[in-house]
């Protein structure tokens, strides 16, 4: 039947169409909406602070792991950057983080060569107290490790060989099997009597850098030192039990937990025009925008997520520059302890719920600072339908993306108050090379990548104070 | 009115509309295609072969410009991978290339301070003979300079500081301009009377890696020695004349222009099923893909255009390992001389038009190896609106732009047959970070960026293949 409709008749329904989908929000004023947008990016582009502030992110405070004395230089910086750029009602939030501590640097040697391996402990691990030398076992996933006869690890040490899939297009789906072995597989390993345990690193690329990241004990497991090894030291470790059969490793590390510390989400402000905080009569109405600002101890944290939180808040600067007054209050938030506890988004949601607050929407840039793709977005259908009713004024930008997905780790404590989550989605094929890694440094983020970023995030963000959403009316 | 149509006439018309919007080419098997598409990109990420022959390129043969010892050993190279990826009917195709060589490093010296400048002569400069000193005059665009008083001139240097536009969200429409400055700034500079002319580079970056680019110089006029400045280097000269109104600079290169000399296009290809070269009834059809394989001197040619000749190559590499067999020969060509002169662009057409030889379409990368956004088609409306029908097809591949623009230089050619001219568009922000400097090396190149890219190519030239360009029937 398609192909039986007459061409005109087809163009006339394509432009029909084309007006019925942007009826979702009938009142856009396309001629204003596309004038205001190139403008943002404009700003961003020639007048844009967020790559400066994140090369003084990198260099002037560095890698900034929660509880450590990066994190909380990281904390003033943060502050008094948010006070330069004008921003209102600027505080910090307490929040009680877990404080461990990487110690001296691990060593890993594969003892039947004695070629040194690459290698990091993994986030939170125990140290293995004087060097642990054992045999290896190999799995290919937790699911083979945890199918393993029970004991049958005993004194051993579990690898967990598990690469990431290339064939998915978007690397945070591959990432997502991998980190969940990272996280469980320590405990796994442990369940079946393993020494230690060590994984190859997430991540698609082949080379000498090991990546980090968090795990979690099972509490009803004894604790057993962790760590990533770099894809080429994973490879040269299976190449050496595929020919002999057998490799035994030596394993050291010097890590500590220490007791929890006190820390500080960071947060600023520009009050909205309609909804201030103080206005008594109607609740009030908060749009966040936020990354977070503790990373690994390894690199600089520079994608993860020193562009998140500098986008964040350029968000706000750019509102300021060019002298836009939002409807809603815009709320830039710094969230401390993603990597290894999340206490910082989840004190911020407790704050909010007390203070009586509601939001409109949140946003949160936690996928690196690469070149726009678009915008994920959790919540109810009516929110993403009206969402993409804006995407025609974001071709011009070649953001092309707005559909389910995933918002944020940050952000995901809103979720009990229904309100649209907004992940920022950048290009992701090479977030994985570099997440949690040495090489997570301001080097690797290119400047208009940053910048176009934080230009989507803002246009984005004008269009849902200005428009809001249906069915949640404003007035 | 479109506020008033009812929700559900307009999801029945969105149903309706996308099958319409199908309708145009209406035989697409969408399941087969998708299958198709799916397996090319799995091939492409777990069995490619691109990166590994970008870095033989880059390493092994290093750059290449024509008629250097460099461009002959890449054409030597380019036969035997394509004979080793069992292409049919290699062969090298005679071209009469320029020869233009750089001689020993140039060198600028800002007199006023003593600090050296970073430079690089433009490809194809006459030499300065010895040290040129002299009074430098700045200009910020080629229509300043144009404007100049005749013989104002004399004996000084001209400097066109014209940055790229950073408004521009698709960089190769801020190179445009810049790019044109470049070809065409010395000779209006001599014609001006100067002694000789610098520009600011063409990149969006501030660094201090030159970058070089053919010129052209008007027969008319005198032929004066030609240079990039990096853009911390112009900004340096910049600085200098507005805090003292005047400043010297110093000059030397040695470059030289040879004779002519002999050089190849060397082609592959996969004989159609349907349109054998050898059929004799019909006309001989044929797909071209390809990419340059000449570089500037400086870096490896990776990018600028490595990435493409490598992804022309994987095109057929994937058909063979996935048994596709076309309908239409696909060829693949390594166009030489797309830098300085577009030899082997005029010498491809020429041979084809000789052999009566039809193209059904030809296709370019030579944007990159970046993360592939989609293409550009230089062409009839229906040869773009047949192409768009195939939109739906890689929004999982995150390739979301097909529309009118420019195909390529190589290909361009071909034009006078009214062929669909199809251009590769990846993203282009990091691309004049790199592009004729000594930073485009294969380190820059993303191994999964540059592997989607093959993927994204095969599988339009799939579609191709096998639907046709409507009222342009097969049969």
């Amino acid at each position: 039947m398609p192909a039986m409709i007459p061409e005109l008749l087809r163009r006339f329904l394509a432009v029909l169409f084309a007006c019925s989908a942007l009826s979702v929000s009938s009142q856009i004023d396309y001629v204003e909406d596309s004038t205001l947008i190139r403008a943002v990016y404009d700003a961003a582009l020639t007048r844009g602070e967020a790559y400066e502030n994140l090369r003084s992110l990198c260099k002037d405070v560095g890698h900034r792991l929660s509880g450590s004395p990066g994190a909380e230089k990281a904390v003033a910086w943060a502050a008094r950057r948010m006070e330069a750029a004008g921003l209102e009602n600027v505080r910090l939030q307490p929040v009680t983080v877990p404080h461990w501590e990487r110690g001296a640097p691990e060593r890993c040697i594969l003892l039947t060569t004695g070629d040194t391996l690459d290698v990091l402990a993994l986030g939170g691990s125990v140290p293995t107290e004087g060097v642990l030398e054992a045999e290896v076992v190999k799995f290919s996933s937790l699911n083979a490790l945890n199918e393993a006869p029970e004991a049958s690890l005993s004194g051993k040490i579990a690898f967990l060989d598990q690469p990431m899939n290339p064939k998915l297009i978007d690397t945070f789906n591959a990432y997502g099997s991998c980190a969940g072995a990272r996280v469980n597989g320590p405990s796994a390993a442990a369940r079946k009597g393993a020494a230690a345990f060590v994984m190859r690193s997430v991540t698609l690329r082949a080379d000498d850098f090991p990546h980090t990241g968090v795990l979690f004990y099972d509490r009803e497991t004894d604790s057993i030192p962790a760590f990533a090894l770099s894809t080429n030291s994973a490879f040269r470790l299976g190449e050496a039990l595929r020919d002999n059969g057998t490799a035994r490793i030596s394993l050291y590390s010097d890590c500590r937990r220490l007791p929890d510390a006190p820390s500080h989400n960071v947060i600023g402000e520009l009050r909205g025009t309609e909804f201030p905080d103080d206005e008594g009569v109607r609740m009030a109405k908060v749009i966040t925008v936020g990354g977070h600002l503790d990373s690994w101890d390894v690199g600089e944290g520079a994608h993860d997520d020193g562009a998140g939180v500098v986008q964040a808040l350029e968000v706000l600067r750019l509102f300021k520059l060019l002298n836009i007054r939002p409807r809603h209050t815009l709320r830039c938030v710094f969230f401390m302890n993603e990597e290894n506890g999340s206490r910082g988004a989840k004190a911020y949601a407790e704050a909010c719920r007390e203070a009586g607050e509601t939001h409109l929407a949140a946003m949160e840039s936690d996928r690196g600072g690469f070149a726009p793709r678009g915008f994920h977005v959790d919540g109810a259908d009516r929110y993403i339908d009206a969402l993409r009713a804006y995407l025609p004024l974001f071709e011009p930008y070649f953001v092309h993306v707005i559909k389910r997905g995933y918002g944020g780790v940050d952000i995901n404590p809103l979720r009990a108050e229904n309100v649209p989550l907004i992940g920022v989605v950048p290009d992701s094929q090479r977030y994985f090379d570099v997440h949690h890694s040495a090489n997570d440094v301001f080097e690797n983020v290119n400047k208009r990548e940053l910048e176009l970023g934080a230009a989507g995030m803002a246009s984005l963000i004008y269009l849902i104070d200005k428009y809001g959403f249906p069915e949640k009316a404003l007035r």
